[in-house]
């Protein structure tokens, strides 16, 4: 199987002033072609330990890719470092000299800046990759049946070359030798990660074949990741899978179905024909937010209200002064209300609310920093929900609006619960 | 000056699944302390991979910090991959074993599992590092007069290492050779870089001495870094940075103080005394969320609202129906309405209301994707803006949120705009 190694550059990157999330976009990348990323390494804008470094991954690897540093600015150096590392002379390509010309024509006026053309110079024999959505091409340099690739840093101009160019030469120059992993994903909400894994360990076959798991824990839930490595028929790969996944029955009240809960509850929402609203507390708009993140929202999300003062919960939720005097804000009574009065308020046929502790202040010892409460009305049913939820405020606050959507997602795709 | 390189452990890194942000926190870190990385690299859960980037570690830099792999599981590695490597036999430390089993009785209920033994096996003549936040301490590791140092990975128990025990023992062992740079952050919104690079540039003197300027851009503006990194005399430093400063004096429009916008407008809030309202159509709840992410928000936050649908603007914030049929609902009209309804409704002494398209879908030839309006009301003023920003879904959606707020700092802190 071929392997690679990453080099980044960039000042940014050491200084910490940039999280090098290009690094896990190639890895991802390189990965699912069945070119694994055996090693990374990241060095600042000087040509010396660019060329070290690309020296070390051409020894180690087959495929060196080196992003970040192509850019028409005087510390951008990548380029230069390597055609001299490789012995080969640049040289300006005058198609991509027209392609830049072109791209600047199209939107901007004005004299086109001449450190621009540093971006045509193409080292001897390399191959240009095209930019799609930038100026900067990529360029790929064979050198003794290994390769050296180098891409632009802009994450979305990466995300372009890797899904096209990059993917497209993978293929070529290693054909025969990729074995692409497959992989299954299930995805879990509201199981800590260690009681899933003891649930999952005791319901999987001990025997699993070629079939590795991984679990993959954020403030959201825990994905599970099923992947076959090795160069199986993909039917057998398939099957193992689906052992795998059919085995796993009973997690049901944690499962979803897609990429994410909002997805899952958008499916369940248009299946139904059902509208939603939301009212929150201590979520402050995050729920409203995560679910407008979804394009296409506007066809069954009505709106939202943000009521993060006791007034106006009663004056715009109906909540019941003297239940709000009883019990707090922060109660069973308070949430199923907040859920009842959105859907009121929007006229939808599904409400969501949720009230709770986000913190830092505002624990009490009866009601500490964490503590919230969710309900979902859908129809005539409305049920609630409460947790003390561990973290700080921002994870109190991601874990309450997915409890509130996984709730909405069990009601509405009628899962026991 | 001591250098530093960073090795960060974990498959996770190498596939992607994770993005390295521990490498940037250190960066940060060793960067202020005045012993700045040098170089990173990131490998598997492998032992030789492990000892290799170590070995290469010590060879290039003072100080190797290590992170990741110090856990109590089988692939945990990095403390018996780095023994070997130096050559020091791990002994179980009586004081470690202590602190572990008192911890895992604090939290837990039943027996001490044996495997979590491993995290008190120390190197011979390590230094305990000791882990306020976690179960497995730091090791630190002198060899020939060079530091190795390894940490755990998790995120929250790493930023506590690197506030305490890990300073303290840079300041001990490198004593008299850090060199801390000293910086000013200028923080600007609603400015494009390069624009800003023209007026800054035109504004500094030329003679900048020993400051270096960063441009550090994102969804929310571009944050200008001065540093100072040489060892010259502080108020030396000081004098120049504040000549920096006064330079760019007549970008106050574009200024602002303090780390984010939401602190600046929660600072004007809480200087006038004023409330606030939010009413959102196209950030769908981003900017509520935004407002409250900040704890103590809700002495100044009342709420706010989403507006998703049409009716939902006329219902809840008295939009004029005719207006909205005559100009659509992304125009001036409607932003003004959105921001003096917000208050009107929650009775705030600020609204803001923010209108537009945020794609994929629903553009015009008129209208295209990226068409914003927002609005801010203070008392009687009422303030609209408009610009088609670029971008996706999430690049719109931030910038008009920034935006708005941007409007509302303005208005509230007394900006001429």
């Amino acid at each position: 199987m071929p392997s690679t190694v990453v080099v980044t550059v960039g000042d940014e990157l050491l200084l910490g002033d940039t999280i090098d999330s290009n690094a896990a976009r190639i890895g991802r990348a390189l990965g699912d072609l069945g070119a694994p990323v055996v090693r990374r390494e990241t060095v600042g804008d000087r040509a010396p330990a660019i060329q070290a470094a690309v020296a070390r991954g051409l020894a180690d690897a087959d495929l060196v890719i080196v992003t970040g540093g192509l850019g028409p600015t005087p510390d951008d150096l990548t380029r230069e470092a390597v055609a001299e590392l490789l012995s080969r002379p640049l040289r300006s390509d005058p198609e991509v000299v027209e392609k830049l010309r072109a791209r600047f024509c199209a939107f901007s006026t004005g004299t086109f800046p001449e450190n621009n053309l540093r971006q045509a110079m193409v080292p001897e024999g390399a191959r240009v990759l095209p930019n799609a959505r930038g100026t900067a091409p990529g360029l790929a340099i064979e050198q003794g049946g290994r390769w050296v690739v180098l891409l632009q840093g802009v994450p979305r101009e990466l995300d372009g070359m890797l899904a096209g160019p990059v993917r497209e030469l993978v293929i070529e120059v290693f054909a025969g030798r990729l074995r692409p992993p497959v992989h299954r994903f299930v995805r879990t909400t509201g199981i800590a990660e260690s009681l899933l894994s003891e649930k999952v360990e005791a319901r999987l076959p001990t025997e699993r074949g070629p079939v590795r798991l991984a679990y993959l824990p954020s403030l959201r839930g825990v994905d599970l990741r099923f992947t076959v490595d090795d160069a199986i028929d993909a039917q057998e790969a398939k099957d193992w899978l689906h052992r795998m996944e059919a085995a796993l029955g009973d997690l049901a009240d944690y499962r979803f179905e897609g990429e994410d809960l909002v997805a899952a509850v958008a499916g369940a929402l248009e299946g139904s024909g059902r509208t939603l609203a939301a009212a929150e507390s201590c979520t402050g708009g995050l729920l409203a937010k995560r679910l407008t993140d979804r394009a296409g929202s506007s066809a069954w999300f009505l709106g939202g209200v943000v009521t993060y003062a006791d007034r106006a919960k009663v004056d715009q939720l109906g909540v019941d002064p003297g239940v709000l005097a009883r019990v707090g804000a922060v109660s069973e009574e308070v949430a199923r209300a907040m859920a009842t009065g959105a859907a009121r308020l929007f006229g939808a046929g599904a409400g969501v609310g949720i009230t709770g502790i986000a913190g830092p202040g505002g624990g009490t010892p009866e009601k500490p920093v964490g503590t919230v409460w969710w309900a979902a009305a859908v129809g005539e049913r409305v049920v609630a929900e409460t947790r003390v939820f561990p973290g700080d405020r921002e994870a109190v606050r991601e874990r309450s609006a997915q409890a509130a959507l996984h709730l909405l997602y069990r009601m509405l795709s009628g899962t026991p619960s």
